[in-house]
């Protein structure tokens, strides 16, 4: 999308959902203005925003015009020809065909749509790579800082699932990410991940050989809304942000201590705790001290910086940040950790620095959407495309029995986003493999189909009222392909219409 | 116990279970006949297995004598001398106390009973180690052979449980043991269990340096019976034994393949197929070629070696039997492999040779239950401490959605077994987890206390008819003690009686 299509975001209030209360805003600073920010960054992303969330916005307004059209002569063709236009492709003639004897489905229409405008844009991600791009500049970075590969999990909530690609403005390539409900992340899979991690250095050299002294590091995000502390914190943690806070910091030691107690001979790995406001994207840093403790308490925050620095002129940025970060921890009384690590973390606030910029300049410096507006739920293993805020809400499970807890908050929030107006819950369901196992994809799909079957008996009062539709894929991430659809229960079987 | 009280086992009617129609048994061979064979092995075994499955066996004929009890004045203080002198243990007073008002609930005592008899023997096997012995001299053994770590899978069948320390006469130790209904291993786990593997040679060094040229060692077991080739070989391959050993030759396969492709520079692991006959023991191997080639229609027979060794005398048993195995691989027109997994295999046979003259000697060469005769359901991921033949009906898995299957097939068996007789049956629930993971004992409760009640959703109609018990455990596998009981369903709260 051209940068001169630039334009507003379409209205929350346009996609029919619930509008929220106005709120007192920060002082509006017009874009551009910071030395440190990086503006074509700002214009790129705010394109690619745009453009997945327009598509998704579009869908609601689409069929209200369809529905309109309903009881003309030349219904299907019409109909055609304004999806065409408005959301580029076209509606399944099997949705279309006997809707003048059986009235037009427009929550089946709904999740199919949400869900074509879905793979389309997952597509074009794996396809084109929209975000990607500086991937080798960034490894070489990390390694010079002293890691080998950073692996950050921030809570799923569908407001932190842009935090790779904007809100700190790394490649999501190299980047390992694995979204927890309330950051909790699990200790046994984040060893496992460790663990392969390690022998890939020993056997393939990759990221960087073993011997090269440089560690993994392992970062978790919790969240928090400074403009509405008790609603819109973090649910998992009952929008506690000091619990939050403590309760990653806990899950973050208790893997570091595993990978110690697990694997002798001076394996360690080395830990960053960062919080997220989600109102305006700005984050704080809990920088650990020169032996690796971080302070709930002290944090270097994002906004600050973004003050003190608007007058910095004719510096190198990194170094600038270096500097202020060690001035910031010191004044707090803790000791500075290594180079690499100030140098690291001076990175993601410089990259926090944009983010700050790009809401204040594209969303009036706080979201519209304050709360959840995501579009459709995302669950199993994968979805790395999603790198939108406010997108998904997102459930990494392997099992309904293990998951429960996060897909019956998910739906409830789909109860009211979706269900209170009519419309079904649309939950894709996605199982990445590795294609370079026998049967893998086989698997992957079984995978699919159990946790469906799984899902529908969970919430079978919702299935048994069509308000919950599913679309199965799989991907194969050895051959870096897109994901390919295995089912889709909007698409009708002529059985399953009656 | 001391071997001059071995006897024949508890006859299987004695259980009140269903007995079996006579078999024609192969020749009765007398013991110790066999120069090959370990007699002082073989009286161990069996002392073992009288004083595990004996315990077992008990159970019923004392409930028996209690129910014909429970009018007597001094009921209780009769009925604890009865269990304290039959079982070694006293029941626990909430099971009688109110038995004058509400009767004996007969179902809920043998659920007590059994999971009491489970928790004594594991114990005693964590603790005393009856079966241990041997791991140093075998780690050698198999380093000299070419391989550092030997990973097998026997189907989950209870006739396969004792495969390892007797059937194959290994130690279990240091033999890893993952049992999968008809032997179809995850590849995924598996591959997860090699990674973790290799890196603990890079790391630990152990069980040896990783510049060391030796490989990982997949061995898969399918079973099949020749007395009732259609009733009593593997439930999971409806009976057919060509596809029980195809579909675990398959799964072989994929891994080696997996291995290989995800790891480059040579990575790779070696393979090998056995099958079992579930009537007397006795093994069949088939043994890879020279380029790791396993053939379905051939295989090297331990009943036919047992009696082509018959008369061998003043030899070392694995060299002869080497040569036993390369003249038969070449006599099937098929390269010999190398020398390291022709001496491997030698050591298998050479061991099998002994179970086969245990089954003859104690079991009038075939054993009295051919079909399943198992005491209880157990579930999780552990277990280690059932090496015991038809003890245990397994069904290892993480969560009810992943091993439906597998539970679906247990609680029919002992519907039959239990259920029909009026008797309840009784599932051990059970998590291992390694204790330097800080939370890891949490985790694993929980896991217990998640199963539980996902098992007790899905057989709800066994669990209102109180036909269902269940007992929770953890064990700390870094701590290698005994495991820990959590809950137990049959010892009644009083809030539960009612």
């Amino acid at each position: 999308m051209p940068a001169d299509n630039i334009a507003a975001p379409a209205p929350t209030s346009g996609t029919g959902r619930k509008t929220e209360m106005p709120l007192v805003r920060p002082p509006a600073v017009r874009g551009g203005e910071h030395p440190f920010v990086c503006s074509s960054d700002n214009n790129r992303l705010i394109a690619y925003e745009h453009r997945v969330k327009g598509a998704f916005h579009a869908i609601e307004p689409c069929l209200r015009d369809i529905s309109a059209l309903r009881h003309d002569a030349d219904f299907v063709n019409k109909a055609q020809r304004l999806v065409r236009e408005q959301l580029g492709f076209e509606l399944p003639e099997a949705l279309l065909d006997d809707s003048w004897i059986e009235g037009l489905d427009i929550g089946r229409l709904h999740s199919w749509c949400t869900f074509e405008t879905y793979r389309r844009m997952s597509e074009d991600f794996y396809v084109k790579g929209p975000l990607a791009g500086g991937e080798d500049a960034f490894q070489a970075f990390i390694e010079e800082c002293g890691f080998h590969l950073i692996d950050v999990t921030p809570c799923a909530d569908g407001r932190l699932a842009h935090v790779i690609s904007y809100v700190l403005r790394l490649p999501y390539g190299p980047v390992r990410r694995r979204s927890y409900a309330g950051a909790l992340f699990d200790v046994e899979d984040s060893l496992e991940k460790w663990v392969k991690t390690e022998l890939q250095r020993h056997h393939e050299l990759t990221p960087n050989a073993a011997d090269q002294p440089t560690r993994y590091l392992k970062v978790a995000v919790y969240h928090f809304s400074t403009a509405r502390p008790d609603q819109e914190g973090c649910a998992a943690h009952g929008n506690d942000t000091a619990k939050a806070a403590a309760a990653a910091r806990e899950r973050l030691n208790a893997f570091r201590e595993g990978v110690e107690n697990t694997y002798c001979c001076g394996a360690s790995i080395d830990l960053l705790l960062i919080g997220l406001d989600t109102d305006n994207d700005s984050i704080r840093v809990h920088l650990p001290d020169a032996e690796g403790r971080m302070d709930i308490e002290h944090s270097i925050s994002a906004s600050e910086l973004f003050e003190a620095s608007l007058q910095a002129r004719g510096c190198e940025p990194l170094e600038w940040i270096a500097e202020y970060v060690r001035g910031e921890q010191q004044r707090g009384g803790r000791s500075v950790p290594a180079d690499g690590m100030v140098r690291f973390v001076s990175r993601l606030l410089l990259g926090n620095l944009s983010q700050i910029d790009y809401v204040r300049r594209f969303h009036n410096g706080m979201y519209g959407d304050l709360g959840h507006q995501e579009s459709f739920i995302g669950t199993g293993i994968g979805f790395e495309e999603i790198q939108l805020r406010n997108l998904t809400y997102f459930a990494y499970l392997k099992t309904v029995e293990e998951g429960a807890a996060d897909l019956d908050v998910g739906i409830r929030i789909f109860s009211g986003l979706n269900v209170a107006r009519g419309l079904p819950v649309p939950v894709v369901i996605r199982f990445d493999y590795h294609g370079s196992v026998p049967g893998a994809r086989e698997r992957a799909e079984e995978r699919c189909r159990r946790l469906d079957r799984a899902l529908r008996e969970r919430f079978a009062s919702l299935v048994a009222d069509c308000k919950l539709h599913t679309l199965l894929m799989v991907r194969d991430v050895v051959a870096d392909s897109a994901a390919d659809t295995i089912e889709c229960s909007a698409l009708p079987q002529r059985a399953e219409m009656h």
